[in-house]
């Protein structure tokens, strides 16, 4: 991803961006970690707003953090987006925040909300997470962190964990690993949270290949990165059933013995399907994962919204 | 309005500022507009603190953005402005604003709070909307937009709907249209919702005279400015009585085939009293509006705490 | 408190600041009063995290204050704190704050949370309050308040009315005038909201004497201070017994007529243990308290965060 080819574009979803795209956007990220007091200011005078109609802290906050970092200013919507916004349309809003701001960062519940934005407003829009499939930026952490931490993303071989069915991170990395040559990929979920046979079909229409599973026991010891997610309760029509389950989709220090020299992401927050016994742990990424969102973010948004020609 | 003229003072009804004033606000804001990339940082350093105790998102993230690029810091108390703010008065409220900050930009539910407010502090108080009349830098808005698009304010034909009793925009829009002398002024409004006798009075004193209409038909083709706000619902004893009216009061792409050359103005936010086919006319100006809504503040800003001299 | 000594550490007690560290905290806050249009941008490129799990206007509105005065960029958790953090852990709240800034301001309503947040982060903690016995910014405010007005915090004689036994101001307030040697001490509370036994003997092994009495009247001639609290209704097991005392921990005009010289404190908000007509006595000092919150709190962050030398 040049600077000046994704230059005032919306990032709607990761399978927008060439694998090439990708690469070019973790060089920056690495940029700006390497030198940290050396960042460029180049969204000065620039108006970063925040919408999130749904909560997002760690997304929220790492955007803000990252465009505060890149010197631009940031007004919130969020506080009021529960209450007033009752009643206004989306597209209103959209049109309002555009009358006042260069970029805007969104979370929405609704499939295609960022979408229906982007169409609405001429300033670029970043899908910070709407419906249960895209949240680009997180996809884009995620894969970074791999990058970071084991030297390359193909030829490594995937354990998913969790909801492969609502979840929008799992949807968003399966489709970020499109771009690259993963060994093998497991979906490790309970039966109701599958992934969705479109979503398997599009996957294989970009020839990445996944394999489902009920246990991660059958593949702890041949797996290089283990990416958790919440199960929630509410998902499942019978609560007998969720606490069947629950523990095989539970990691703990015992679960990583057999699973050495895997790394292990969660976009977090955590409930108790990750344990704190594996924070020490050297093969724990999380929370390297989420640090990394402040130069990744910073890069995105450089990306799109920076002045400076490279 | 020489911002030596306005500095520091309060902003507490559009009646405080002379046409004089008014213009040279319009000019500054022209200015801010022609220049955007040369803005002078007047408010470094200054801190302003935004205290909405009613939700009101287009107001508040316009004065933020304003603030913003005129190099302010901005405190938000609004986030707890309805639960803590429980049990504490606004005179100590405000008091405390004025120990953190040098301008305060308030929004509050009851008539008079703007003026109580100032009364407490030293530092300037924006009236951001209180009660059911004042809301001035709407008002200023209103007729600045009028002005860039129209030329001029002065004989002009307007016709307000909506809500002429309970809507402070139209009760300051009116205030505002009394410095200048526009050709005529329809309210139209259904019969519960009528200008106040007083405010009637009030107007007629400083010589502006208002017809009252029960629909727009009648002076369609005859109008230069159509100024819509929101009818609610609530404001009708019978629910019967609302559902029959609501009609007459609605805009939409039709009825404009009737008004040529009118722009149609409207606060926002809009339920379905403006029809969306509405929004691709030449005629739609309200997004315009919506937009002016930065310079504009920036200027007011600027005249009452800027440290620029001209 | 040299900045150099407390730079990077956690501010969670006031007990943990030696009398010379407080003294070197008061000379900073005087010196940023004194110049205030000369402050050192001593912060900036750092980013402050606010994270109040309890509302806290004043102690959250004047560390942003005090942190953008010092050029610093604040982001704040706060307004989802109460809804997107149920179940997440604090300990993964912390580390994602730590994520994105370089020092956290919190505010929590359970004893230790501040401790906690410390042990989990590497950046530094600054308790906003947490439980019932620390607040360590306010307690530095009120001393500094005092030597201010009164030009010494030795030797002069305190009143200290309300609730003793769970307003963390009162108790974070007696640990630090044990740093000091005052003249005495007078605790005027209700009997059920007498200092905790604990509490008094902590205090007795540093040497503080404090004598508790039911009314203000017997001493209300012989105090240089007196330190307001409000009593809330809640802690009354009994509504009559509430009743029957709150006009014993009242303070108005008349109450003071009695006590010439004294200055009256409240950290704020007040209800109605503080009657307006006090306002506008010489000896009403809660305004220039809460004034005072910025400066004591720039000096505060600058010793902990500053990257200046002095």
């Amino acid at each position: 991803m040049s600077r000046d080819h994704w230059s005032g574009k919306d990032v709607l979803s990761i399978l927008d961006f060439s694998r090439q795209d990708l690469e070019q956007l973790f060089a920056l990220a690495d940029e700006f970690i390497r030198r940290p007091g050396a960042v460029e200011k180049s969204l000065s005078d620039r108006i970063v707003a925040t919408a999130f109609f749904e909560p997002s802290t760690r997304t929220r906050l790492s955007f803000t953090t990252a465009a505060l970092k890149l010197g631009a200013k940031v007004v919130d919507l969020s506080p009021d987006a529960s209450s007033v916004m009752k009643g206004e349309s989306l597209h209103d809003t959209i049109l309002m925040l555009e009358a006042y701001s260069d970029l805007i960062v969104m979370r929405h519940p609704s499939e295609g909300a960022a979408l229906l934005a982007s169409e609405v407003a001429k300033i670029p829009i970043i899908n910070g997470g709407d419906g249960s499939q895209h949240h680009p930026s997180q996809a884009m952490l995620d894969l970074f962190t791999i990058k970071r931490l084991k030297g390359r993303i193909d030829g490594l071989r995937y354990a998913i964990l969790g909801d492969a069915r609502y979840a929008r991170t799992v949807t968003s990395l399966l489709y970020g690993l499109s771009k690259y040559r993963p060994a093998s990929v497991y979906l490790v979920s309970p039966e109701g949270l599958r992934l969705r046979s479109e979503i398997k079909a599009t996957l294989e229409g970009f020839n990445l290949e996944t394999q489902e599973l009920d246990k991660i026991d059958d593949v702890l010891g041949k797996v290089d990165v283990i990416y958790m997610t919440r199960i929630q309760k509410e998902r499942f029509p019978d609560v007998n059933e969720y606490e069947r389950v629950k523990g095989s989709y539970r990691i703990d220090k015992a679960t990583l013995v057999k699973a050495k020299g895997a790394i292990v992401l969660h976009p977090l927050p955590r409930m108790n399907e990750l344990a704190y016994d594996v924070d020490s742990l050297p093969s724990a990424a999380y929370m390297e994962q989420a640090r990394l969102g402040v130069p990744l973010r910073m890069a995105l948004l450089d990306s799109v919204l920076g002045r400076t020609k490279k």
